[in-house]
């Protein structure tokens, strides 16, 4: 009998889980608030519709719509329709934005053989959008600088530094060549930008089938990957120094902004760039002789990779028209009715390299419902606290401008009122992907829980945990399992949330559904709705999810009692960054003596081959120790500071409403980010102010955290550390005392 | 002063280095001896001649010369014939084996679409032997049997066991169709095997142009890698089973040796088999649909790869005839002068695919310089102390029918004769490569000191260092850099080591240079003298090396005081094994309790996409912990005996010649690896003794030491494993014992 009560009481144990779950008070909420809250949520939940949104992304991808374009404008104004029938206070913004398109384009090899590249994407019969082609941008990279070389070229793997460090050892240079780099590993405006400083003189770059051909998955239509003539668009904008348009930096190009001239413009390469498609870059490829390139180099083309040059011969020309185009942001307002000078922001972008169902479609859907929702529950009397603002960008894609120039012009405003910014993008079937602000780690984890995976029976956050422990490294697997949040990722860029995160200093989280389809249209004409139908979330359920994800958030956020920012995570996080400069400090230690021995005991020498002869490194510096103890002490002090707060907000729970007025605390934690920045910025580039994240310097979208420090090792700038680990001290400290002071705001409460 | 004195003294080091080295008494040697062998040595690394090597390698490899064709015989003559030319006694022993070729052979697909194979490598105009199509052997794998099948088709990437674990995740069966298979990872003969193991009916072996095609380099005859319809011919007999004629297992394939029936020869296959070009492979494998294949099994043709079967169907027919051959072997002695009941063997195969210039040809040519070299210096007056036995195999192609046969009708002799056996194979440029019995393991550093690579101005053992340092692991670098002794391999099999060793218990050693360049001919028509010359030791300095290197090793063997084993380095070489055991075990409970965790935690139904399922792995047993104490405690013994004998060698040189009388000692420590084997052999394949050294069950020519261990615990048969860590205390035991036994008489004859 005994066993047989305990099976039945197991059996329950799940569902009594589930409700005690659902009992669970909401973070920053009281407990009264929570239930409230929860009962929004829950009718909010219920209204995106996968249907609606494949109406909204067939309409809005119908036709090639780039900055500048009739569509783009089309689409910003059929946004705002929509707003204003869901009941919202819309407007649109405009800026006057640097926008070059192409003039002319030429790649062609002259030796050793001749070859002029088609440049051309086909249209395929079947699907319908892919031969618009009096609308459709050609194939480019934007802002890449005019120009008109002949030289050899070179193969330079995805065109990274170390790549090049790789082409001294084969004794191959790039100056006064041109070079192919493979798109992928870097963000595609590094390429040219590393290739100008190793002396190149012109840049290609081009879509190997390994990255996303045919060596994923059968090619488009038979599948999803980019076909032989497919080619990625895109910016080649040195955003690292700042995004946005390149003639207005730091402030919004409003129609009567001073500009800059195009020559002083920072962002613009130095060098002419053009991207091509596997079957334009197969016959220079093979034609290249030289070293074979090392074998993680090779892509998946049936040629033996060479690294060149040969007697290659090779003309690149590009000449652009560098005209100003209008950007229409799409601005929606939900007004607070408690705390309306707290503003939740809420963006997507709404234009595309051409068709975009996709990028950004597939994101903008989720925005669209989230706000039809949310004019719905108006109707029905959901009040919420905080002021809540949606923004449908224009001119992310050249970079952020639409994005950029609204923060810039309104950053003084932002800075003083906006809570968080809550980012999408693309979206697609799969595993939640979110990256953000490490105060809002353990927000997007307790949200998540209650995001109902459309695939299985559990939530997004448990498949994201189990995609952690079974796909994950070792670390990610005991992290998965053990640690009470799944944790986020760092920001770099990449998307619209660059100016809120790293110029104002807003906590910000950039969110989305993937992992499960390959794609290979990516700023391709077949990025498109066919393509999107066939391929991706064809039934536009991970579209629900997302609105249902973000939607919620924004909600939670706008909501609670006392803003939802937690700190333990973030002190954590502080201290694996720190832990990972030592380890990254010390791995450069160990191979700068590594090489300086191989170089005395004559090793490199003794294994080059004659017939393939491979050069000596030069004898390395060996990096000094640094003085890690400040930035160890102000994460004590920060942790001790996060434990304290963590432990008044669970008090919370036990306060009635009566006494609850928690203004002055929200005013102070929602400057919680702002305590991060840097007034003068990041060393040689004062627009990026955040001194914990950073989209990195030589790796473009990808993050790098605390970047001042970690670039100065990373480029061996070792004199440079030690002052940028104060400054990080510095704004740690600072964190710390802002969160002190909250702690004793909660305790004062009690 | 001082410091001119100082610099003076420095500049002369390297100097006096090398003089101290020079003068540095080899192990086993009296200085006086030492000094003489020193000399001898010298001489003889002055004879072989790379421009002889090259006459013969053309002479060898100018028509096909495969078992049973008339020019295996002519060149077995041809070698004979310069043995007795250069003074040395020399005969051919004759066996008779069973060796099939092909008669009818069918590739074709019926469904999706049609395609016959072209199962034909074409001639190619610059290389004149590459057109003698009436005396080349067609394509095919030797001891497959007969079959005629048709079936679907699975792509099962190198048909390795855990290949077939990854299948059924995916859900896919090869139940009843035909496997195809990449070459490479595992001998060719371990693919069939496992299919059949798993159900399959037919079995194609193909060469992925990523592993020895195009993605290497350019292909014959533009470069050395494998042509789109180069085959790599092989054989596929299960000589983990047993090596040599499957009729004769045990004895010598004499002319009236008792035979098996064909039926009842374990070692031919059970399905039939066929290799096939990767032109002929790409209309098949991108006929293929269903899951895509895993990222690491795809290789380098331009298709996507799927794992099949989609609807495929693939007709497959083989027939051989099953005759009986000859083969030749030309064995050449040099009698000893003082003990000359104790055997130096030394033995390279002279039978070829087709022309072989490569496999066997840069490895016969070491041999014939060297025998050359000592027929000189015989009439010079050098005597070597003990019986130095030369060996030309025949069959070491079909499967070491030769050396195996001759071993086996030799057994006893050898057993109780035989010091050491030195094989060669194939030879190139680069790095000397030596794997052998770890008592080997000082002498063959000692040795690989005093030899000069051809490229650099260093010893081939420095060269060897430094790949190690550079190209090696970061536990090779420390190794390299700190170890006294660099490591040798454990041999598995693959060459005509293989009876002495792995059946009869000889101290062995299997030594080549390798490294530099790549190739793609073995086994095919290109592996002929045009390709050598152009591709490989094209000036024959590293068959000049080889050459030198071999011979200074049989003759400090034969020429030693006391027979060079070592021991220390054998005894930490069995610690580093048992450790190795010890980390396969808990990772195997590692994965079996992470496994089952998943299952519990629901983690696999959890990331399997419903577009792209995956399945769940079976509940993992959880492997017991094993007592390995038995193991412990003979390596402590073993590890003190070796030292006290290392001890013991040390006085070695105080030693007036006078009271030298080792005969006793040598006659005990010629049995030192005898104590390694075990009557029965190991369970479930008698023929081979061995308990430390065999080919793998499931890996073929790559090494399993302790197999009998390993292999239980790799194939999960936890319970067989405590009696063979039994089994293998019980030979290092006695293994112990010799060596005590041998220290106490190197310390009686103080």
């Amino acid at each position: 009998m005994l066993r047989l009560a305990l099976v039945v009481l197991l059996a329950f144990l799940p569902l009594l889980g589930v409700r005690a779950a659902e009992e669970k008070i909401f973070f920053g909420y009281l407990p009264s608030s929570s239930q409230v809250e929860r009962d929004w949520e829950t009718k909010f939940r219920a209204i995106p519709d996968p249907n609606l949104q494949r109406e909204y992304m067939q309409r809005m991808s119908a036709r090639p719509h780039h900055v500048g374009s009739p569509y783009d404008r089309n689409n910003a104004e059929w946004i705002l329709s929509k707003f204003k029938q869901w009941g919202l206070d819309a407007r649109i913004e405009t800026f006057q934005v640097l926008f070059p398109t192409p003039k002319e384009r030429v790649v062609e090899m002259l030796a050793p053989t001749e070859y002029r590249a088609k440049l051309e994407e086909p249209a395929v019969a079947q699907d319908p959008t892919s031969g618009q082609k009096n609308e459709q941008l050609p194939t480019y990279n934007a802002y890449a600088t005019d120009g008109d070389v002949t030289a050899s070229l070179v193969f330079v793997n995805y065109g990274l530094p170390k790549d090049y460090e790789r082409l001294e050892r084969l004794g191959v240079s790039v100056k006064g060549a041109i070079v192919i780099a493979k798109y992928g590993m870097s963000w595609r405006g590094v390429k040219p930008k590393v290739a100008y400083e190793h002396g190149a003189i012109g840049c290609l770059i081009y879509s190997d089938p390994q990255d996303d051909g045919y060596y994923e998955e059968p090619v488009f239509p038979q599948g999803p990957m980019r076909p032989p003539q497919g080619v990625q668009r895109g910016s080649v904008m040195d955003f690292m120094r700042y995004p946005g348009d390149p003639l207005t930096p730091g402030v919004g190009a409003t129609a009567d902004a001073k500009r800059l001239d195009r020559e002083d413009a920072q962002t613009i390469t130095k060098i002419p760039v053009l991207p091509i498609s596997y079957s334009d870059a197969q016959p220079l490829l093979a034609a290249l002789t030289g070293p074979m390139a090392p074998p993680e180099w090779r892509g998946a083309l049936a040629i033996p990779y060479h690294v060149g040059p040969g007697m290659t011969k090779v003309h690149l020309k590009l000449t652009s028209n560098w005209d100003l185009k209008p950007v229409y942001d799409v601005i929606a307002n939900i007004p607070g009715s408690i705390e309306p000078d707290i503003w939740i922001l809420r963006g997507n972008h709404h234009d595309a390299w051409v068709n975009g169902a996709e990028d950004p479609g597939s994101g903008q859907i989720a925005l669209l419902e989230e706000a039809r929702a949310f004019g719905a529950m108006l109707k029905q009397g959901w009040k919420p606290k905080r002021t809540i603002i949606y923004c449908a960008w224009d001119g992310e894609e050249p970079m952020l401008l639409g994005s950029t120039e609204w923060a810039e012009d309104h950053g003084r405003e932002l800075q003083q009122h906006a809570a968080i910014y809550i980012n999408s993008d693309s979206n697609a079937r799969g595993y939640l992907q979110a990256g953000g602000s490490h105060s809002l780690e353990a927000f997007v984890n307790e949200v998540a829980k209650d995001i109902q995976d459309p695939e299985k029976q559990i939530s997004v956050w448990k498949r994201r945990q189990a995609e952690a422990i079974e796909l994950g490294t070792p670390e990610e697997r005991k992290d998965a399992r053990q640690r009470a949040d799944l944790r986020i990722e760092p920001l770099g860029s990449g998307t619209d949330f660059t100016p809120f995160l790293d110029h104002l200093g807003i906590a910000s989280l950039d969110l989305a559904y993937a992992g499960e389809d390959k794609e290979g249209i990516y700023h391709s004409i077949y990025d498109d709705f066919y393509w999107f139908t066939h391929f991706s979330d064809t039934d536009f359920v991970y579209g629900r999810a997302l609105a249902q994800t973000i939607g919620s958030m924004v909600m939670r956020f706008a909501d609670a009692d006392v803003l939802p920012y937690q700190f333990t995570g973030f002190a954590e996080t502080m201290s694996v960054y720190d832990h990972e400069l030592k380890e990254l400090l010390k791995h450069q230690q160990d191979q700068a003596n590594e090489t300086n021995r191989n170089l005395d005991d004559g090793i490199y020498s003794a294994v080059s081959d004659p017939r393939h002869p491979t050069y000596a490194p030069l004898r390395a510096e060996v990096p000094p120790f640094l003085n890690f103890a400040p930035l160890d002490n102000a994460i004590v002090t920060l942790t001790r500071s996060a434990e304290r707060y963590q432990k008044a907000s669970s008090v919370l729970g036990n306060r009635s409403p009566a006494n609850a007025s928690f203004s002055a605390l929200n005013q102070l934690l929602l400057q919680s980010e702002r305590r991060l920045t840097w007034d003068e910025g990041l060393s040689r580039r004062p627009w990026y102010k955040n001194l914990i994240y950073a989209p990195g310097w030589y790796t473009g979208y990808s993050a790098k955290t605390m970047p001042g420090i970690r670039e100065a090792i990373e480029e061996k700038r070792y004199s440079d550390a030690d002052p940028e680990i104060a400054k990080v001290a510095k704004v740690l400290h600072a964190e710390a005392e802002l969160i002190q002071q909250a702690a004793g705001e909660l305790e004062k409460a009690k």
